[in-house]
């Protein structure tokens, strides 16, 4: 089926959370995340890095996750949204940082890799650049009126107190649960020459302040691949960047675990420092080994590899992976 | 001396690089880090935290660093500062990147710590944040005519193709070799109740990309501190991120390491991916025990603890520590 007994394929999560949703949105879900794992396994020929990029691009696109044209409003009504690309190979990174404007912040990570010697450009250096590599200002798809709906309502709890109320002072702003991070984007995988990337792209949490950045275009935190494994990780990224949780992965897979033990420790990491409905990540390893754990009520997620004719999709515990 | 054969201190450092200097230039840095390492030692009794900050603030201040007042020029011509502080005890980080205007990116960064349930803020967020907590805005004093001179200088050689040759297209504007970033400045240490904490600060490369994020801001790369040590690591950021070589040099320590044998295995690890010229790194475990290791020429560093009473300074190798 593949040489080496290696099996080349890609591993995506479309978020950690509680999950209780209703059959439609289900359906939904699993449809984007479908059209994202074909999309990017269909190009794996052209290397992992490519696939984890186009499919974490058709998650942006989709709009029905927290990233891209789904995004969520900072405090004051912005999108300021994080992405990140490695390849695993060669260490190379690209990532982008609180960048308004452009619906897919995950190719401007991948423009930072390949045009540039830095890795990680922010705010409006980040959208400056973006313009020079010719992406077009798609504020007005990003910062839609059903958004800003939503945005009143959540800024209108908050002021009565009804929502964020475990904090004081600024901390008010912002929910220590993961719920309101559902919809992260993120992606792994290994080719068919042997190499592994990581990719991924949020909107961050909702009303949070301008100018915050989570977990997921930090290297390491959010996101991390060398030769032994590709992971991503997803949810409180306060805490998964605390921990580094992405290469702890890969240390692990560096040590002798396959990628399933390394997502389960992994989890049972955070779990053990910061609690429950913290985080999830998912891991690929060398082999084509593929692992995902969370320590939330479930994590949106789909396989395709070799020898499959159609992506495995699943939320909860009771599956396959 | 001190209870349980623990002995603490601050260890800080002023930049890596070639440090082919005049003895005037000498006598200038050894007198602000000098000055940075009473300051810090001064107010141990109150924290490890507290510690690294007023010590990294002291050089912020001193202007002769490329970090605060010293730091340097984007290719457009905006200063934007990096920062960050961690916790040992519980983890707690608060960072800043591409933070303009605001002299002294450590307190804000303590503050983003301190007051709100993020660690990292960014560009115009982490502005609106400084004066939202009463930072004044110093951009006059932060863009000197004389780095205004220097820049010119520097773009100008640029242009005609002196300097940072080695790159085609964007890549061309950032110099891959360390001696630019000579400058940025870092502390840790180990107080009297046994926590540890690590602070650093920087400008960042000089004609970096407007928007570019180093190292120092960023949990596991450019700082770390956890039970067992406190690392901050300096030179080019893009290199240190990749490997989050001041993690990995925690990791060693909580492995069974001292602090020295942490920082000499980090600088060859980042050697061994990177070549030379590209880090320096320095140290302090759980004891007390101090460690620094550079590729460099040089790293200015100043050492202050219990039972010493004035602080060790060394630049090159055939010092002590």
């Amino acid at each position: 089926m593949c040489a080496d007994s290696r099996r080349a394929g890609i591993l995506l999560h479309g978020g950690a959370g509680r999950y209780s949703i209703d059959e439609r949105r289900r359906r939904i879900l699993e449809n984007a995340i479908k059209e994202a794992a074909i999309a990017g396994f269909s190009i794996l020929e052209n290397g992992a890095v490519e696939a984890v990029v186009e499919s974490v691009r058709v998650m942006e696109d989709s709009g029905v996750f927290n990233a891209g044209l789904g995004s969520a409003l900072t405090l004051n009504g912005y999108v300021e949204m994080d992405a990140g690309v490695m390849n695993g190979r060669d260490l190379s990174i690209g990532a982008v940082a609180n960048l308004r404007g452009i619906k897919n912040p995950i190719l401007v990570a991948k423009k930072v890799m390949e045009e540039t010697d830095h890795i990680l450009l922010a705010g409006e250096g980040a959208y400056k650049f973006a313009r020079m590599m010719g992406f077009e200002d798609s504020t007005d798809k990003l910062i839609t009126e059903d958004k800003k709906r939503k945005h009143r309502e959540l800024v209108d709890k908050w002021l009565k107190g009804e929502i964020y109320k475990r904090f004081s002072k600024l901390k008010r702003f912002y929910n220590q649960n993961v719920d309101e991070a559902v919809g992260t984007v993120g992606a792994v995988a290994l080719d068919y020459e042997g190499n592994l990337a990581a990719a991924v792209s949020t909107g961050g949490i909702h009303i949070k302040l301008e100018g915050r950045v989570g977990d997921s275009p930090l290297p390491g935190a959010g996101f991390y691949a060398n030769k032994y494994a590709a992971a991503v990780a997803t949810g409180i990224g306060e805490y998964i960047a605390r921990l580094l949780l992405s290469k702890y992965a890969c240390d692990l897979v560096e040590r002798g675990k396959t990628a399933r033990e390394a997502a389960v420790e992994a989890i049972k990491y955070i779990t053990s420092v910061f609690g429950k409905n913290t985080a999830g990540i998912i891991v690929v390893d060398y082999k084509g080994r593929i692992g995902a754990d969370f320590n939330t009520g479930g994590m949106l997620r789909a396989y395709l590899g070799e020898g499959l004719a159609k992506p495995l999709i699943t939320i909860y515990r009771e599956n396959i992976f």
